[in-house]
């Protein structure tokens, strides 16, 4: 293999970009900021799409899909929103080229061809979903809307990288409308349960559900929620987010509707997110030195068959077998890819399908087959056994189970070892600097405390947890007075 | 219902926009020429893209992701290419906003954020992908390369209409390198002849294949093949396009590779691709003036229950053997509405229905179940019958198929009907501009006549069929000789 290993332990982000590079998942492209996302790197996130989807749908929702550019005058409409967003828009300012009159065979832009107003390529859809809602909003019977898009959005970003902070990303972005403000509260949160279901059930990541201090609010929400995860490096990733936007954005666009009682009242509104930044989660909170660890749950390839043989005799002896095993395999709704190459030896294939992180791999040679055994290697664990080839398919049918729960009891054993409560400045310090992990620490819920713990150790607060219980303590920055312990940590 | 019908007979375009309008398929948005796509629209386009995009990996392809932006160093390589999209680009020129000094609460353009290079919002993507190959294909073990790609587009357009023709529209677009000229045109005919099985399979639309003359042939390409259907105005609608480019990308992007014998040579290439296009051919193929017909393969509904009834212990009888013809249809594998909104008649929900296109309706009341029947409707003949309940899914589902070949027929036995082999140019005229059909005519093979007959009559030659058989004639404007006829029509 061309793969230059990099170990987690002496850098972790080289040890990523490494990764995501060697493994084929995405790569960088010609446009600054825009990630290519390769055909491998394209089959998770299709997977992930699959799954999401299909909670969405379970969840009353359905899928549409708004324009990509958003006039400046409708961009502008909700004040916050705007300003949130406005350092990092791309604007289409013209509509076509014409030929350089200077340069043969170049084209420059037409200056003819100047727009009256320019189109802003969305950062998020809020305005222009808006926009539209207000035609089909009149009365309470027109509510709720459960709409969903999958889309590309931009913003432009200085310093990028791959999946994780890119100008163009893909993402699915909800947008309801409700007629009380319990029934969107209700929504956000039921969104943010899906989210949280998603990541824990099929990524194997554990996460914490809260919600925002105002500082990390989402532009032009009321209220954010967010499920945020902890990578191996200790730092934390936010992996979705569930926005209960009041009737601000009703407000901005002017949406009112009949209630039963006649009466005209604005409308309730959410927005949820997730986006390819769940590939870098997924990649960062499992993944080793031999390269992408996937939970079945979401690998493309769940097993590969590596035939191990000299002669073309031997090889015809044990693709019998495999083809067999893959059949078997497949019936159970398994994924399995023969690797029959002749054109390299089994140690490089073995190699090459841990990088990629196929769940899990059989080998097969003539001696395995007077044996009657298969030797069956986990990628998790890089353990392996021998297993009879009679009751072999249900037996790795078995370990994909056992290989989804292990994944997720190791990234919970992992977060919970670097989880620690805190009590005082110094003990805050330490955690963030240098045992990096997890500080649950008292803040005195002030914008400014928050800011300057940040501006000292770089660490944000990631959210309030839900589940934070109620107890007395003091701000370990300002020692004022706080009911109940936050999540501090340096974050990507 | 609110639906103002305007006939198919009186206006044929009016009768479309009015459809897509009513049945809630899409609308114009706040930008000009982009579209919303609305939920029940969208869920045909759905199930468009499963069914293709399982075609598309049955066939070997895999889906991945490159940029929304184009550089335009990049975008003017393929100088053919460049020039066939020049004047209908969208163009990022700044990535930035801020606030309006004179206008408190508006947003400018910051002047400071002028890109050094613009980018150009693709209008398709051999530019970038292309740019992108070049760094991937070094031997020919890197070949072929055969993937797709979901995306949006746009092509500034002035005139546009929903689905037929939006500045921003939803495609796919496969994207292939190969070592062979012949393995690179097997793959531009394979790719035509999965969009002819999707369209004559799925959509139920008879289509010609055959190959564009060339100045109807895509912009970079040697060779275009399309799929033409006929609408029920008797105009032709390009359905979709497989190009085979040649040569011309690999050469634009430097792309070598060293074959067998180590010699460098260019690589060869093709792109295909259908739109969000296809849903104006299926709408305006299938639909009367009751609304949508939809063919069951694509339709988001199979069937719809309608109860009839008076008190609430009526419904609840009509209820419980409703739920149990869902459960048993929903088996075989049929999706079902049960519309048992009590806010409705009977009579306003059979014309919502109607109006959408559900391929079958069951209408369920007390009387019914005394007798053990119920009264089923077909959508596309408008034809009932009453049916025993017991075996009444398995009926159903027979009758999918049914209805299924049926629309096929009547869109067959209607294109056979306006299809005119013709001699003489007064015959050619009286097909295009009289009986408003398709018209086999021989052409003497130029680009020059081609344009005079279009500037004479509007009509375009669609395709060269492949199917043609060899016969002498005469060009019906020129009168020079000719070896086979080709399609002329009037088009979308």
């Amino acid at each position: 293999m061309a793969f230059e290993k990099v170990k987690r332990s002496e850098n972790y982000s080289e040890w990523y970009n490494n990764l995501v590079k060697n493994a084929d998942l995405a790569e960088h492209s010609a446009v600054k900021g825009c990630m290519v996302i390769k055909p491998y790197g394209y089959a998770i996130w299709e997977k992930m799409q699959q799954a999401l989807d299909k909670m969405f749908k379970e969840t009353g929702h359905s899928n549409a899909y708004f324009p990509l550019f958003v006039p400046k005058n409708l961009f502008e409409k909700e004040e916050k929103n705007a300003e949130g967003f406005a350092k990092e828009c791309a604007v289409v300012t013209h509509y076509r080229l014409k030929n350089d009159p200077d340069n043969p065979g170049k084209l420059i832009v037409d200056p003819n061809s100047k727009l009256e107003e320019e189109l802003i390529v969305r950062p998020t859809s809020e305005a222009i979903i808006w926009n539209t809602y207000k035609n089909w909003i009149q009365s309470y019977r027109d509510l709720p809307i459960l709409l969903n898009q999958w889309a590309n959005v931009v913003r432009w970003e200085m310093r990028t990288r791959l999946f994780l902070r890119t100008a163009e990303f893909l993402w699915q972005e909800g947008h309801t409308a409700h007629a009380t403000k319990e029934e969107a509260l209700a929504e956000t949160k039921q969104m943010l349960d899906v989210y949280a279901k998603f990541a824990e059930g099929f990524m194997a990541v554990p996460v914490i559900r809260g919600v925002k201090s105002e500082n990390e609010r989402f532009a032009g929400a009321d209220d954010t929620y967010c499920i945020e995860g902890m990578m191996q490096d200790g730092k934390a990733l936010q992996m979705g987010t569930s926005h209960f936007l009041g009737q601000n954005f009703a407000k901005a666009f002017d949406v009112k509707f009949q209630d039963k009682n006649s009466k005209l009242e604005y409308v309730w509104a959410t927005s949820w997110g997730v986006s390819t930044r769940l590939m870098g989660a997924l990649i960062m909170v499992h993944s080793d030195d031999e390269g992408l660890v996937l939970p079945p749950a979401l690998a493309p390839i769940h097993v590969v068959i590596v035939p191990v043989f000299r002669t073309d005799e031997e090889l015809n002896q044990v693709t019998e077998t495999a083809l067999a095993i893959k059949k078997d395999l497949e019936k159970l709704g398994l994924t399995v890819k023969y690797d029959n190459r002749d054109t390299q030896k089994p140690g490089f294939k073995f190699a090459e399908w841990e990088l990629k992180g196929v769940p899990v791999r059989i080998a097969l040679g003539p001696r395995d087959l007077q044996n009657g055994v298969a030797e069956v290697a986990r990628r998790d664990t890089k353990t392996k056994e021998s297993v009879p080839l009679n009751g072999l398919a249900a037996h790795i049918h078995g370990m994909m189970e056992t290989i989804q729960s292990a994944l997720y009891e190791k990234a919970l054993a992992y977060r919970t070892a670097k989880t620690w409560e805190v009590n005082t400045w110094e003990e805050f310090v330490d955690v963030i600097e240098n045992r990096e992990g997890f500080a649950l620490a008292h803040w005195d819920g002030t914008g400014e405390t928050e800011e300057k713990i940040k501006e000292m150790t770089k660490a944000t607060i990631r959210c309030i947890p839900f589940d934070a219980k109620e107890e007395t303590g003091a701000c370990i920055l300002s020692g004022k007075p706080s009911s109940k312990r936050v999540v501090f940590a340096k974050a990507y």
